[in-house]
C-alpha cells in the first residue's frame, strides 16, 4: 500500500470533561467513520495529565478523508464535542518507522 | 503485552528547517534511542503544511522513558533540534484502536 495520510488531532479540554469526550469520539469512529471509505484504522489516546485527547489515523489519501469530513453522518457527535473541547489537527505523512533494534 | 506509554511529541519549525529536524530526529532514533530498554515503536511524521515534525513513540512503560531521557547518549541531536524548534510533549496512554470495518 501507498503511504497513508496521517492526522493526528488534538483535542484539549478540562480533565473532567476526558471521559465525555473519550465516549463522544468513540462514538464517531465506531458507528460512523470506521465504516467510510478510505479509513484504515486510527488509535485514540488519553493524555496522563487529563488535559487531553488524541486521535491518530491513517487513511488511504488525502481526499478520502476530505469527502469524509463533507460526510454529515459523524458531525452531531464532533460538533457536540467542540461545544467544550478545543481541537488542533495534524496532517502529516510518514517519514520513517523504527523498531526496537 | 500491556497497554505501552505513548509519546506523541509535537516539533514546530519553519517550512526551511523541516527536512534538518527530520534528519536529526532520524539519527537520534537510529543510532541510540531504538537500541535502549523499554523501546517499542516509532514513527517520524512530516507535517503536509511544512510546519511540524512528529514523533509517535511506544514504550513499555513511563519509567523505561524517563530514563531514556535522563540517558545523555541521544542529547546532542536533541539539544541542536531545540535551538531552532518549539517541543510541546505528550504523553498518553491507548483507549481505543479502530480498525476499517
Amino acid at each position: 500500500m501507498k503511504n497513508p495520510f496521517v492526522l493526528i488531532n488534538i483535542f484539549t479540554v478540562t480533565p473532567d470533561d476526558q471521559r465525555r469526550l473519550i465516549d463522544l469520539l468513540t462514538k464517531a469512529t465506531g458507528e460512523t467513520i470506521k465504516h467510510m471509505d478510505g479509513f484504515i484504522t486510527s488509535t485514540l489516546h488519553r493524555s496522563i495529565d487529563g488535559t487531553k485527547v488524541t486521535m491518530y489515523a491513517q487513511w488511504e489519501s488525502r481526499e478520502k478523508y476530505e469527502a469524509m469530513r463533507r460526510n454529515a453522518t459523524a458531525s452531531p457527535y464532533l460538533e457536540e464535542a467542540l461545544s467544550f473541547a478545543k481541537f488542533e489537527m495534524g496532517a502529516y505523512e510518514v517519514v520513517e518507522i523504527f523498531k526496537k533494534a
